[in-house]
């Protein structure tokens, strides 16, 4: 009814602005919100600009509104008004708030928000303040601008998301993230409304958290790089103003090496250990037949939840895989006595005694898949790396799960990949009971090959497209509408203070020793990080290893490759013309044919980058081969005998990686040869038809099938 | 004796590398050490590289090599070993340190270091864990690279500080500066051997400590924006890593409006007191006649002491007028009662008061000019934002004294200004004793315009400039070679994690709202912020005034302006000819003059750049009049009548500010044009007195004072 008068009240402020017709307007949200809205007009951002609230209020809330206000000022350029008054006659932004919320943030808490903008009021409503913190980023996404200044779409929106699990694991095990990274992820978090960090704070490589009934567990175990509990708080009350849960992982009863160092009394052998420098699966774990063990972790996970205010406790479990165990005769006498017939019973059994500690501290227990067991309680929530089918078959027997297979963004896929992956696919059998099971999903930066100058280009911004999958609803999933966005919402990351963008050039001026980069920038612009665990295997490394490389300021999803490849659809849907973009891609080829020499000069003169020369000079047999086939298309004349081979042949070499880097443009290239030496048989053929062979022939799969990276 | 047995050492290894050779190296160290030798040879820095340490040995001593020995393997890209043995005699580098020096940072610290790089090992000598940590980034500085792999050329270096106070401001009570903020910034004083902190805490718009007797100050004071005392801590243990004092200051008795919202019954005035969002000065002082402001500073002071372990106390003293004591009778009473004939004798008679709190407490107290009063004890130490007469003069009374005079880095100049200021100039007529008394300087970052996103690109790389004249020795002024310096540490200091080079990009970005904006990039470069004060006097805002404007993203000491003037000087040192960098300067105007269109589009789209527009058509025109200067230069040809005025007056209109900037490059295109108009004076008259004559008009000097922006 509100919005209504609202609506009735129009005006013909801001009407006459042309960017601000409803008809087929794109908007430039992420997440795509439920229902949207466009109405004519739009609601000018100027220095009159104020905000009122009516309604509750609390902290949050105004620290909340303040940094919208702060954010909103950054963005404009003036002064904006940072008192909040009450009256809601003449703001121009009303934010109505039912209720403060959850006191701690919690899986039930209800993030609705409506918003509603005319040309001459933004009105957001929501139940709890969690709902306005998700609709003022949803406000602040939609300001736009034109020649006669700033302005919001006059939109009428209501969101809630799909899913109410919709996380990020961090894992600072392998490589340590100071506070201030955190921060800055959970900025990035909270503005495409992700809800869970899941932290990841021991393994292996690492013990990352102060306790202070075992200091030792942190001292002895992290290097002196873990955070102190007064840190933690500090992260949880920063995640807490976003509207953000905290689960902290400790993973158990394998990935356990760090905990070790201090307390080898607690392992399955003797020891002695020390912090492990590798990178894979290790063989240390928790000795379950002890009862010193479980009296450990009574006290310390009871000193953890309490640290950890969140409902949820995730204990690991996965990739233990007994070896320790078997190797130990006291505990296969245990398992024979008590009648445990494997090393995954004997799991199940620490499992069981885990369950317990955690339902006495108050908290739900949570973890990996292979800790599903048939008699494991039913409030044990599962996270699958296994994938959807898993998670599924978890709902079916009653637990509750959330989705992680599909959103590993260590493996460096692009986002377009990921955002495909549903948690809850179409065509699922699960009845309405069932799916209710499925929570949500969490993204996983698994942390071997980060640190806080490249976290941000492996989290951002392919994140927020999986957050719009959590988010948005399942019709949502037109990738280049999704990629379209991507591009604005990266920005809008990085002046929350994310480096995705900004420090690939501090990585290539270090590289380069020198600030005259552009030619690199381009070369590494267009290769990708090579994908799942090639890194590791291609060059295997320590905890140790700099992250200070080529494959380092490569980003996992090559913007330019992306554009290479609509320069070369846009060409080729053009048949039998082929004038569309041709001039850009001539531009573009002949830049990389020309890019060679001045690089190869750079890299000559830098130890660092020499295992980048191969790259560049086959980038610059890229723009050869780009420019002859352009030419071939453009005058129609058929290539000689063997061009097509050679060309295909060239290009099959130049995809495999280097520098632990591969090209992200072959397939568009090879597209181009293919349909170079494919000119003739247009005649004859609808170009459509013609094209899809094209495409068939050059991703080397039949026709009828999806083509590559193409769309 | 040790170096010795090491020089004979000298192995044939790395010998033949060419750019190691001794004879006219130039080196790349800032600050420029005391004593360098370059030898013949260089030490190879590959994989087998590995630290030894020989004698003391301590927590701050080993994390200072890890840190190194990262640092490094960042810049080779490959894994160095982090074990530190006690094997000297295999190291590649060689620690020695002879004792842990102070428990506690302090002005007397022994900071000096031996270096000695033999082309089989590098030793560092040092009597302090203090020297080790100041020859270690000696020691990464000289990491050098040639198409073989990495090497530290053989050197021997003997080095210590000219002066033992060398120091930053940071006021982070105008504008707050995270903790983060805060520990990039001691990394980048760390790296050019500043050794003090100046924390500028308190000021009218913000009280930014948590104090626990009067938790009222911060919580009122500061908007939630202040430090923890963990806080403080952690940046005062982060300091000591590396060998850095941090000294706090309380500025009183004025600039304390934000301590007077919790405590309205401290001030001169009745109050009530509101956080003062303005800029300038204020009027809100303590009442010095009110013995419970004495109790309450003996309280907080008390507190202050215990919490910053410095020797050292900053009381601030500046700036305060009396206004509020003129006006309140009761101070007037007082005054007359007790014969103190004015403001500047009460405020005398409160830091008398201060001084026996601080000597209480163990503290000396320090302040600015203001504080000099003919009965106050010696040990009163003087920061002169005066000059160096002032400083001058107060050490020939015997106080000891620092001088920010000339390293004001918030005025906006270029680091040529301030790298010349000396707080002991040359010809001073203080003997031995007195010289005694100037213990050095201090760089100022007053925070009226800076904010995290921006406050890197004001202190760096300039500050680095000034850490040199501080450290090095006096002789060392040579202002082209410490630009070429500059260069090389700016982007180390970018390594460290600083970002005055990556966030300008970042606010070009959302100024713009594209990616796209190299040619926005361009203009940003060439032009400078307004000097002086002239920023808040053109356009006055408040402390809520958003920092991401156009000036925000200029930065102070214009990069490209330089190598304009030098391609310019290069060009007309090279008369009659006039082809030495004529290519490049035809290309840089041609770049210039095709800005525009492109610019022009971006610019209009976007209100925030809007202010911009009049700098890109003025860069536009600077472009065309440069390549018509070029083209009468190179024909000889004279300008037609008239040309000379109307493109100087051009030139004159383009100098002034706008969105409040200048063109950095003027002085050199002056230069063209009158040189261009002056190209038939060459006949009969010597080149370099013509050139002399050129600069001389350009500049608007007599020809025989030093022309501006050349040499």
């Amino acid at each position: 009814m509100l919005f209504g008068i609202l609506l009735i009240g129009v005006t013909a402020l801001g009407q006459d602005r042309p960017s601000a017709q409803t008809a087929t307007r794109k908007h430039n949200l992420m997440p795509t919100p439920a229902v949207l809205r466009f109405l004519p007009g739009s609601l000018n951002i100027d220095s009159s600009f104020s905000v009122a609230v009516d309604g509750f209020s609390d902290d949050r809330l105004r620290s909340a509104i303040d940094r919208a206000s702060r954010r909103l000022g950054n963005q404009v350029g003036f002064e904006i008004n940072r008192k909040v008054s009450t009256d809601s006659a003449t703001a121009t932004l009303v934010v109505k708030c039912q209720g403060a919320g959850k006191a701690v943030p919690a899986l039930d808490e209800n993030e609705s928000y409506w918003l509603e903008v005319s040309t001459r009021q933004a009105v957001l409503n929501a139940p709890t303040a969690v709902g306005i913190i998700r609709g003022l980023e949803t406000f602040l996404q939609l300001l736009d601008r034109d020649q006669t200044g700033y302005f919001i779409p006059a939109v009428s929106i209501q969101d809630k998301p799909r899913f109410p699990w919709r996380g990020l694991l961090v894992d600072v095990a392998r490589h340590f993230e100071p506070p201030e990274v955190m921060k800055r992820t959970l900025d990035g978090m909270a503005a495409v409304k992700l809800n869970v960090l899941h932290w990841h704070l021991t393994d292996d490589q690492g013990f990352r958290v102060e306790s202070r009934r075992y200091p030792e567990l942190a001292r002895q175990g992290s290097d002196g790089l873990y955070y102190t509990q007064d840190q933690i708080r500090e992260v949880i009350l920063y995640a807490k103003d976003r509207g953000i849960r905290v689960v902290p992982e400790f993973d158990m009863p394998g990935h356990i090496t760090s905990w070790l160092v201090s307390h080898p009394e607690l392992g399955s052998a003797p020891g002695p250990y020390q912090i492990e420098r590798g990178m894979g699966i290790f063989h240390p774990a928790f000795d379950p037949t002890r009862e010193e063990v479980y009296k450990f972790l009574e006290a310390f996970l009871g000193e953890m939840a309490l640290l950890f205010p969140d409902d949820y406790m995730h204990i690991g479990g996965d990739e233990n895989e007994g070896t320790q165990w078997s190797k130990n005769q006291k505990i296969q006498d245990f398992m024979k006595q008590k009648g445990i017939e494997n090393n995954q019973a004997l799991q199940a059994y620490f499992n069981q005694r885990l369950f317990k500690i955690l339902k006495r501290h108050g908290k739900r227990m949570m973890g990996w898949d292979e800790i599903l067991a048939p008699d494991l309680p039913k409030d044990v929530v599962v996270q699958s790396w296994r994938g959807a089918q898993s998670l599924a078959q978890a709902a079916r027997q009653g637990f509750d799960g959330i989705l992680s297979s599909g959103y590993y963004i260590d493996l460096m896929y692009p986002a377009s990949k990921h955002y495909l992956v549903d948690p809850l696919p179409a065509g699922s059998d699960l009845d309405e009971k069932q799916a209710a099971h499925v929570l949500g999903g969490e993204a996983t930066m698994w942390g071997e090959w980060v640190n806080p100058e490249n976290i941000d280009s492996r989290i951002w911004p392919r994140t927020a497209a999986i957050a719009e999958r959590f988010w948005s609803q399942a019709n949502v999933n037109d990738v280049e509408d999704m990629y379209r966005r991507l591009d604005v919402i990266s920005r809008e990351l990085e002046d929350l203070g994310l480096g995705h963008d900004r420090n690939v050039d501090v990585i290539l001026r270090r590289l380069a020793g020198t600030s005259d980069t552009a030619a690199l920038r381009t070369l590494v612009d267009l290769v990708e990080p090579v994908k799942e665990y090639n890194r590791g295997r291609l060059h295997p490394q320590t905890t140790f290893a700099p992250l200070t490389r080529v494959v380092d300021a490569a980003r996992p999803d090559s913007q330019a490759a992306r554009r290479l490849q609509s320069l070369v659809d846009g060409l080729l849907s053009d048949a039998p013309r082929f004038a569309v973009y041709r001039d850009q891609l001539h531009t573009t080829f002949v830049g990389w044919r020309e890019l060679g020499p001045g690089l190869d000069r750079m890299i000559e003169a830098s130890p660092a980058l020499q295992n980048a020369a191969p790259l560049a000079q086959d980038l610059e047999e890229i723009g050869r081969v780009g420019l002859e086939a352009l030419s071939f298309i453009a005058t129609g004349n058929s290539p000689p005998e063997g061009w097509r081979q050679s060309r295909l042949d060239f290009l099959a070499r130049a995809a495999k990686p280097r520098a632990e880097v591969e090209f992200a443009i072959i397939p568009a290239a090879r597209e181009l040869v293919v349909a170079a030496s494919s000119r003739a048989e247009l005649n004859g053929m609808a170009p459509d038809e013609w094209l899809k062979r094209v495409k068939a022939n050059a991703s080397g799969k039949p026709p009828d099938s999806k083509s590559s990276g193409s769309e």
